[in-house]
C-alpha cells in the first residue's frame, strides 16, 4: 500500500498514520521527495485495505502496490534512490553522474592492483573492483586470493580513496568482507541464494546485485527485496548480460530489461558491459548502449595485462582500452541528460569505510 | 579469398587477375576503397589457393575468407557499404547519416497512411513503412490489405517522396512487390526461407532482412549471403529482438548482436526498437541503446491511433512519440560520431522506384 | 463453437442446425466418434453465440472454443484423428500402431536409397523419408537432387510399396512434391511460412509439420490451423527439438510439448530423435523416451553409411542401429499401451500415391 | 589420468604406484569393478603425465581424462556408481532397480507427512522428500517450517523406516540437516552455491543435486565435482527441466541431457517430473519419458490435497494419482531393462540415519 501524504500534512498526522499501520503488523518506510511524503506499507494486504478505508486525515491516496516485490516498487519512493558508497559516503550510484566501477577480475597481487587503481581513477571510475572469493565453475580453476586480497583492496582504498566493491560468496563471510569492502557484490550464480541475500540484508553495507543469467527482471526485483526486507535499503541492481542460443557474445546484454528496471524500481541500475560481452572489442559499444538506455552506471574489467589474467581474460580491457572507452561514453552520457563522474582531485584516505545512506529514507 | 591489390596496379592486371579467378568456376566481386582495392573472391576452396600460389603481379595479399559467409564477411569489402533507395536512390542507409524508417504495422487505409506518413517525415523519418501482406501467427487475424495496400504506399510515394519499404511474404509475389515498393522486407519469420531470399536475390531492389527470432549472427549472415550469392548486393541487416525466456520486453533487442555484425559485415545494420519493445514506453530508450552500439538506422512503429491499429497495437507511437524519439536519438548520434538525416525539404515526387547501386560495387 | 449432438438427433436435425450456422458466415466440421456426433463450428464468435442461445433441437451442448486454434483443438473432434498415407491409404499415423518413418537425410542417389528403404523396412519402418529439396543454412551446401530425387523416391515406392515423405521448400513446388510425395514436409524452419502452409492446405496429401526450433507449442497449433483452415484435415506434428542454452545435444527434445500436444489436440504427434539429439548414440533413448511420452510415432534419420552422408552423418544411424532402435523401442510401446507396426509383408507397388482420409471425418 | 590395472597386478604394485602418483601432489580414486581395477587421478596435468610415462608395473593402460570434471568423468570407474542412503544403507540409487522418491514439497504438519509417507510407500516409493527450508522467489511467501520440519521427517523416517531427503540452503545448516536427513538436496538456485557445495562435500551423507535451471550439462558435472574433491563420493544429479521460450510446462524436461549425463558420468542420475511439468496432469508421461531415456529414478511431488499445498499445488499429485504413475512406469522400466523397487515389506526403523557407501570406492 502506498499512502501520498498530502502537501500540508503535520508531523502529527505522518506519526499517527504510521502508528495504526504497523498496529497492524505491518512495516513503513517513509520517503520524502520535493514537495511530497510517501509512506511505503508492506504487510498483511487485508490489514491494511482496511485501514487505507478509514478517513485518514493528511492522506491524499491511498493505492495498493500490485507487484510481488513492495520495498523495491517505483512508487514506493518518492524520488530515483541513491546509494552512497565509500569514505565520506563521497560516491553516489543513481545520482545525475553515471558511476563507473572499474577493475581487475580478481585480484592477483599488490602492485597489479595498484597499478590499476591508479589508472582507472586516473580514466575517472569512482570505485575499484577485484575478485579476493572467485566463484568458478570448476573447482580446479583459480579461486582467488581470499582473505589476503581483501587486505589488498583495503590497502589500495587506504592509498587511493576509491571505495571498493568486491562479491562475497558465503554468508558466513559476509562481516569479514564487510570489514574489508565498501559495497558487498552478490555475483550472478548467487542471486537466487537467499541465505547470502538475507545476510548482506543485515549489514549497513551497500549491495551491488548481479542478474542471475536465466533470471527474470521480477525475480531480480525480489530478490532485492529479500535485501531491503532484512532493512538494508542500498541496493544496486546490475544487468551482466543473460544467456542465450547465441555464442557471437558470451552473454545477451539485455539493454530491455535495464529500461524496463528503471520504469518498475527506484533502485539505482547498472550494466557490466565486460560479462556480456566476453570479448574486449565488444566492450566499448555495449558500454554505450548502457548508457545510452538509462543505466545509473557501469562495472568494468580492467587488468594492466589482460593476457596475463588469471581469469576472464579475453573480455578485460588495458588501461588504455578503458580510458577509450571513458572517453566514448561521456558524450554517451551528456546526450540522455547526464553527466559522468569526475576524477577524484583530491582522494581522501581513510583505513575505515564509512556508512552510507539511502537518498529517500 | 581476398585479394587486395597493391597501390599501383594496372587496369589490365586487375582484369587479368580476375580472368584467371573466374577460369577456376569462382565468381570475383571487386571494391574499391579510399586508396585500396579488393578483389573478393567466392569459389572452390583449394582451386583459389592454386590461383594464389602463383606469382600474381599487382596483388599485395591473398588471404582465405574463414567465415562461412563470404560475400558478407567484412573483409571482401574495402569500406562499408551502403546501400541506396528510393527514387533518385535519394536514400543512403549505412553511411554517415543515420536513416530512420517508419510508418505503421499494417497499411490500413489511404488517409492513415498519408497522416502517418506526412508526420514521420516532418519529424525526419527517411522512409516508410507498411505492411501490405501480414505474416500473422493465427490465420484467423488480420493478413493485411494485400495489393490494395500496395497501390496506396506507391501513391502515397509519389506526393511525399519518401521511398517505400513493406513485407514480402511469398516467392511469387517478388515482382508484384518489387513494382510498388522500394525496398522489400524479409520478415523474421522468413529469415531461414531461402526460396524467398533467391527470389528477392534476383531482383534489383535492396533487401531489408530481419534477424529470425532465435538465429544466431552467423546465421542471419548465412541467410544475407543467399541473397548476394544471387547477385543483389543491397542487404541492409535488421536486429529485432530475440526470443528469451522473460516476457518484460515482447523480444530482447539483442545489442552485442549489432556490434557482432558491425564487426563481421560490410552490409549496412538498423534495428527494430518497436518488435523488440513489445510495449510504447520502452521503444525511445532502446532506440537510442541501438544508436549508441552503432546501428545505422532504426525502424519503428508509428501510428495516428495506436489504440485502433489492426495488428501491433501495444508498441506502436503517436506521431508525437515518434517526435519525441527523434529529438532524444539526435544527440545520441552526434555523440557516437554519426547524424541523422534531416528531413527532405523538397519531395521530388516519382511514382516509379529508382534503381539503387551498391556504394562498394 | 463446439456442438455435441444428442445421441437420438436425425439426420435433418443435423443438415438444419449446419445450414443454420453456415448461414452466419461460419464454416461447420462434422466429427463421428463412438456413439457422439460433433459439429466443430468456426467463424464469428457473436454470430456463433446467438445461433447457440436458440433452443436448437438434436443438440446437447454447446461451448465455445477458447484456445486460438479452433480446428487443431481437441474438443472439436469425438476421437483422435488417424492419418492414413500411401498406396491404398495403407499407412495410418495416429493409431493404436506406432507409425516409424526412416530414411536418409537426403537422396543421394538411387542405389542408396533402395538399400535404405529396404533395410529399414525390413526392420518395421512403414514409411520412407528423404529429402530432395534440402533447406541448409549456407547456399554453398549441398541443396539436395531436387526433381531427381522425387524421381528416385517414387521408384522406391514403387517397387518397396513403402510411402514417401520428403519436404517442400516452395509454395510453386507444391504440385510437383505432391505429384511424387504421399507425405508433404514443412521442416521446421518453414513452421511461419504462411504461403507454403497455405498452398499444402489446398492440395490433397497429409501434411507433416515439424515444430519450428523456437516456436511455442500454441504457435504450432496455429501453424497447423493455416493447413487446415484451407481445406486439408490431414496434419501430422513433429516435435523435433527446440534451441536452448545448451549444446551438449543438438537441440532438446521437449518431451513436455508431446504431452501438452497430446491434450491440445487431436492430431497426431511424432518425434524426429535424430534431429535433437544430433548424434548418433543418443537417438535410441531419445526415441524410447518419445515412444513412452506418448508419441503416435517418430522419424528417423538411416544411411547405409552415415560417414559418408552429404548431410546430418554424426546424427544419422547405421541400418543396424536402426534395427536396433526398433527393437528397443517395442517394448517401451507395448509399456504405454501402444503396438508397433509390423512390417509389411507383402508389399503392393503402386506408381500412384493415392489420396487420404481423415478418420474422424 | 585413468590408470587400468592389468588383470593380474599385485596388491603392492597397486600400492607402489598410488604411492607415486601422490607424491606428485595429485589425489587417487581406486574404483574395482567385475574383473578390472582402476586408478583414478586428479592434478597435475604434466606431473602426472610424466609418472605415466614412467615403465609401470602392473598398469595396462593410461589414458588422459580430457574432460574437465574428473572424478565425476565416466572413465574414472570400473563401474556406475550405486548410491546407498538410509537406515542400514538400504536404499540404492544407480543399482538395476529404479528408486522413486515422493512426498509433500514443503513438510506443512505432522499429520499430513505421516499421510503421505505411507501412502507414497505403499505405491512403492523408496524415500521421502519434504521441504523443512524452503527457497521461494518472494521473501514473502511460505518460507518452510525449518527446524521442527527436520524433526517431523526424522520423527517420520523412525516410525516408516524410509529414508529422508530434504534441502539444505545455507552453509550453516549442512551439519544440522545431515544430523536428521539420510540424503542432503541442494536445489537448482544453488547448483553453483560453491560454498554450499564445498560444504555438504565434507559430510558424510549422499547429496541429492539438482540442475540448475539454465545450466549445461558440463558445469551440473562440475557441480558434482566440486562436491566429489571434497571427499563425498555420494552424488546423485538430477535433471528438473530447464527454462525456455516456452510457458506450456513450467520448465522443460531435457531428457538428453539425462541420456548424455549416462554417457558422460559414473554417478546415478534421476529425473523430478513434477518441477518439469508444473501442472499435475503431464507429471505421468513426463515419469515415462524419464525411465525410457533411462533415469535410475525419479523425485515426485505427492499430498493428501494438493489443492491446499502451501507451495507448488499445481504440479502435486494425490496419493492415487501417484498410485496410477507406479503402476505406469513399472512396465517401462521393464521394457528399458530395468525394475522398480518393491514397496519394503517390513520396516526397520531407525532413529538415526547411517553412513552409506560407495558402490565402486
Amino acid at each position: 500500500m502506498i499512502l501520498v501524504m498530502s502537501p500540508r500534512h503535520t508531523d502529527a498526522e505522518l506519526d499517527d498514520l504510521r502508528e495504526r499501520v504497523e498496529r497492524t503488523g505491518a512495516r513503513t518506510v517513509v520517503s520524502r521527495g520535493a514537495g511530497r511524503t510517501i509512506v511505503g506499507c508492506v504487510g498483511d494486504h487485508d490489514a491494511l485495505e482496511s485501514v487505507a478505508r478509514l478517513a485518514l486525515t493528511g492522506v491524499e491516496s491511498a493505492t495498493p502496490i500490485r507487484t510481488p516485490y513492495k520495498l523495491a516498487a517505483r512508487g514506493i519512493a518518492a524520488d530515483r534512490s541513491v546509494v552512497r558508497a565509500g569514505p565520506g559516503a563521497g560516491v553516489a550510484i543513481g545520482a545525475h553522474a553515471l558511476a563507473v566501477i572499474a577493475g581487475p577480475c580478481s585480484v592477483e597481487g599488490r602492485d597489479m592492483l595498484h597499478t590499476t587503481a591508479r589508472a582507472v581513477r586516473s580514466s575517472g571510475a569512482v570505485m575499484l573492483r577485484g575478485g579476493a572469493f572467485k566463484p568458478r565453475s570448476s573447482p580446479y580453476a583459480f579461486q582467488g586470493l581470499g582473505v589476503e586480497a581483501l587486505e589488498m583492496l583495503a590497502e589500495v582504498r587506504a592509498v587511493t580513496g576509491m571505495p571498493i566493491v568486491t562479491e562475497v560468496l558465503d554468508p558466513r563471510q559476509v562481516d569479514l568482507v564487510a570489514a574489508h569492502a565498501d559495497v558487498l557484490q552478490i555475483g550472478a550464480r548467487n542471486m537466487q541464494n537467499f541465505a547470502l541475500l538475507a545476510e548482506v540484508g543485515r549489514v549497513r553495507r551497500p549491495v551491488l546485485l548481479k542478474r542471475g543469467m536465466s533470471c527474470t527482471v521480477t525475480e531480480l526485483l525480489l530478490a532485492a527485496e529479500y535485501v531491503l526486507a532484512q532493512g538494508n535499503p542500498d541496493v544496486i541492481l546490475c544487468e551482466r548480460g543473460i544467456r542465450t542460443f547465441d555464442t557471437v557474445t558470451r552473454n545477451c546484454l539485455d539493454v530491455g530489461a535495464i529500461a524496463a528496471l528503471k520504469a518498475e524500481t527506484h533502485l539505482p541500475v547498472i550494466a557490466d558491459p565486460s560479462h556480456a560481452a566476453g570479448r574486449a572489442d565488444l566492450v566499448l559499444p555495449l558500454a554505450c548502449a548502457a548508457v545510452a538506455v538509462g543505466a545509473d552506471g557501469l562495472i568494468v574489467e580492467v587488468h594492466p595485462e589482460p593476457a596475463r589474467a588469471r581469469s576472464d581474460a579475453d573480455q578485460t580491457l588495458t588501461p588504455h582500452q578503458f580510458a577509450e572507452l571513458m572517453a566514448a561514453i561521456a558524450p554517451v552520457a551528456r546526450a540522455v541528460g547526464r553527466a559522468l563522474s569526475e576524477p577524484r582531485a583530491a582522494a581522501l584516505p581513510s583505513a575505515e569505510p564509512t556508512h552510507c545512506r539511502r537518498a529517500h529514507a
